[in-house]
């Protein structure tokens, strides 16, 4: 029996990719050999690399000022591989806002290494329950780029419009890609770990402006490079195949589904079924600012550490996992990306209603 | 029909080892879920991660003074990584010996940031065809690090034994790490792409001196650190849970096969039936310094390059496939991993006796 996976990451897939990812898992298609084992320089890995990037460009709706990429690492990788591109010295300026406990994990990647990035921003006070306030943002004059998180993954919160920046806006969108109807020529370069809305763990995706790989720092680490990724078609040294098999796979069925808006409707479903029963709960709190809450990433606490544990392990029992908060964070969080359908979302509610009743 | 996988990486896997994961893909033993799915903070995971760790060090034979860790991007992320860890500031030497094209790669990764690298010796000029004379290697005082590359992947030698230095050893093993009984403490740091002899393409694994995680520059990208990443115990962002999962699979597999020793013999058994006829052969020839010559990649010319292709084309008709040389170095080139069977090299080569005759 499948569980229902409500894992902030990987993610849940679709059972009917997987069904079809083991059927060539030994023999896949007409090429006698497993994915596994394909050569990153022969015709079918090539396409199923170019579809991959193909499927990104067409399910995003991104135009031909854009580079798609595929880097190696998990966005943690990007979290140093866009400064070490950006900023040639010391002198190069760039700005950081930090809403969560990734967007933070950003900004000290960079600062750790690179004297001119600055914070201009955080909501860490509020416990990174709402986004800052645009209009009080104070961006550096010749800033290299400005750094946001669209969704923080750990504490729920999600931007709802992006700020206008003169420098280019450079978006971590991990956990929100792909799960709405967004216009992603307001950003300069969008990233996002492959393990949530994309497909499994071991790359990430970018999507970077073309003109922005015009001033890359030569000394930058070849393998963290936009330009040599873009000019090597994301092939520059044997890339994780798999790995990209499988988020084609993945966007192949996004596109079956209807694509990014009619994921979307379904999305909004799913996060409003678990708010509507959060804000009329007596015993489970979502603590984020409502015009902020994120509709991949629902936290929510009960009054106490021992019934949080008791909810998690009840609800395990029954089939409904990776339920815990994230570690920093505690209480409970209901990842919902994709992947994850209608109808678990509406079981688990069923059983946290049961749960409340039971333990008011 | 399977074919016969000849890839000089990703290579070919036990189809033994493929349809167990098959058979695992959409539910993995009782945890109702793919593993392509796990999260990577749960338990079963965790079980999948430390057997590979495990088995590395068991089957490696690898003492307590390292640490095993896994990285995510290929042997390349370590070209650059290395330097980052081990130079602090332009004060900082390192020497490079270049046998091969991936040992060149290493190299000029680290020249182009690092000006304390050298490269000590080269041999370029033989075609790579051989391993220079650690007699006559000079190496820099004080140097930080020496690397070297202990299997030339594209032309095909290898070291046979390795020098005695000063400054700690850095061995990429990339395509022949666990492919024959060797004495690994001789080294301070040994590191090698997952997608040839370990299992598949996505992620790197490190044997590191405990020593040398003492001493990591600061300033050196996060997801590059080595002591940040033994700490995190390799999960310091999500790994590439999937990629570590065939790993273990594939080692589980050559420990069931009697491990190393076990598979040295076949491995040299398999080099010796190619070398043999090569030899032999009046209208092929390999071109490497007999005593250097590797037990993993096997390149051969025939007299021309319509030749060459004729006989690419004809063996793939066959079910040989990838037996392509290396862009660079044209040819042929049969890669003979641990997973590639004794069965498929010898038919290989009534092949390629039936091919001489024919077109002598």
């Amino acid at each position: 029996m499948r569980v229902c996976n409500f894992s902030a990451g990987p993610t849940t897939l679709s059972e009917d990719v997987l069904k079809e990812i083991q059927k060539g898992l030994v023999e896949y298609e007409n090429t006698g050999m497993s994915v596994l084992e394909m050569s990153h320089r022969s015709q079918p890995y090539y396409d199923i690399h170019d579809e991959f990037l193909a499927l990104m460009r067409e399910l995003l709706n991104i135009n031909d000022d854009y580079e798609i990429l595929v880097m190696q690492g998990g966005a943690s990788a990007q979290f140093d591989a866009i400064p070490a591109n950006f900023l040639h010295s010391d002198k190069d300026k760039a700005d950081y806002i930090v809403t969560g406990h990734f967007s933070n994990k950003a900004w000290l990647a960079a600062k750790n290494i690179y004297k001119g990035t600055k914070c201009i921003a955080s909501t860490t006070d509020t416990g990174y329950t709402t986004i800052p306030d645009f209009k009080k943002l104070k961006f550096t004059k010749n800033a290299k780029y400005v750094h946001i998180t669209s969704n923080n993954t750990v504490y729920g919160c999600q931007y709802k419009e992006f700020p206008k920046t003169e420098a280019p806006l450079v978006c971590d969108m991990s956990s929100d890609i792909a799960s709405y109807d967004v216009d992603y020529s307001q950003f300069d370069l969008v990233y996002a770990g492959l393990q949530k809305n994309l497909g499994s763990a071991g790359g990430a995706a970018v999507i970077i402006k073309k003109d922005l790989l015009k001033n890359i720092n030569p000394k930058c680490p070849i393998t963290f490079r936009y330009d040599e990724q873009a000019r090597a078609k994301s092939i520059l040294n044997t890339p994780p195949t798999f790995t990209i098999f499988v988020a084609m796979m993945n966007l192949r069925n996004l596109k079956k589904l209807g694509g990014v808006k009619a994921i979307e409707k379904v999305n909004k479903e799913k996060a409003a079924l678990l708010y509507d029963f959060l804000d009329n709960s007596k015993l489970f709190k979502n603590r984020v600012e409502k015009k902020y809450r994120s509709i991949m990433n629902v936290p929510f606490f009960s009054p106490s550490k021992e019934m949080d544990q008791k909810f998690i392990q009840e609800a395990s029992k029954k089939g409904f996992v990776n339920l815990a908060g994230y570690s920093v964070a505690g209480g409970m969080r209901v990842s919902i990306y994709n992947n994850m359908k209608l109808e678990p979302v509406k079981k688990l509610v069923e059983f946290m209603k049961d749960f409340e009743v039971k333990n008011k």
